[in-house]
């Protein structure tokens, strides 16, 4: 179950980057820059949102788990870094930046050849308290998958008066 | 204003083929099958639903607008007719049979060469009632998204009890 779990969560989290750069590589800035009103994230944000998140979040916590165990703390995860570090980039480099940054953590994380049991093994999230490799894995998945749900939702809602009448089968809209 | 939307809305519609095809060409079953519970559709039922409405619904809709104005009805939309129309195939074939037909349609689309005037044109929808052109190529462009949408909060959600504690972090796991 455990080794058919981590095939299952490499396979959503080797195609995430493609997926991203297949909706927004070329797409025109009002698309790109669009949000759901002030304070929200544009797709654009989003993808700076995941460079951060493969640069301090997922595969560092993997290795504090596997190394120190849950005695000590995963750094916590700045939710706005991307609004310093990514600003001004456009937005082609930053999918390159993730695809690469993407792929370079899933061959480290091949490398360790974790085995089912190691996926029990615990980490102490700062404000979550214990949790497990496996747990920490399933999220880094189910967050990608969570991410494009925003990008098409954003951009979707883009065409909330465009759709005229639709708007009512469209459950995005409401 | 009219011929921006015009390429806003093909730019989004000539890339849903590909980012549906990142996320799902090759993914394991146990995830194209995934659905939210009875009633509700996988990957793969939506992959069916999108080819059904690039043959019936999108590009004859829009015929019907430029061929006949606001006096003939559409033809309603089959919402289930995947169920029909796909089962069995191999999720491969759908994702290369939509991709083939959108395509197509959207060849057909800018062969149209639309005027900004006449996406102010009429069609009569069934249920809805008076609707203009401008309003469907929307409504074509956001149901793309609001299914990229679907299959992402589908899948995500097959991971709520795998995340644990994370799941406090992920609306789409509420």
């Amino acid at each position: 179950m455990n080794a058919l779990f981590l095939e299952e969560s490499l396979a959503v989290l080797t195609r995430t980057p493609a997926a991203l750069d297949a909706m927004l590589r070329g797409l025109p800035e009002q698309w790109t820059a669009a949000t759901e009103g002030p304070g929200t994230w544009s797709p654009y944000d989003v993808m700076g949102h995941l460079i951060h998140g493969e640069k301090t979040d997922w595969m560092p916590r993997v290795l504090i788990i596997l190394e120190h165990g849950p005695g000590r703390l995963f750094e916590p995860f700045d939710r706005e870094a991307q609004f310093r570090d990514s600003q001004g980039k456009p937005i082609i480099g930053l999918l390159d930046e993730f695809a690469e940054r993407r792929a370079d953590n899933l061959v480290q994380l091949r490398t360790l050849d974790l085995q089912p049991a190691q996926l029990e093994l615990l980490g102490t999230h700062p404000a979550l308290g214990r949790v497990t490799l496996h747990q920490l894995l399933a999220t880094w998945t189910a967050h990608d998958l969570a991410h494009i749900l925003q990008v098409s939702r954003v951009m979707a809602k883009r065409y909330k008066q465009e759709v005229g009448p639709w708007a009512e089968y469209l459950s995005v809209m409401k």
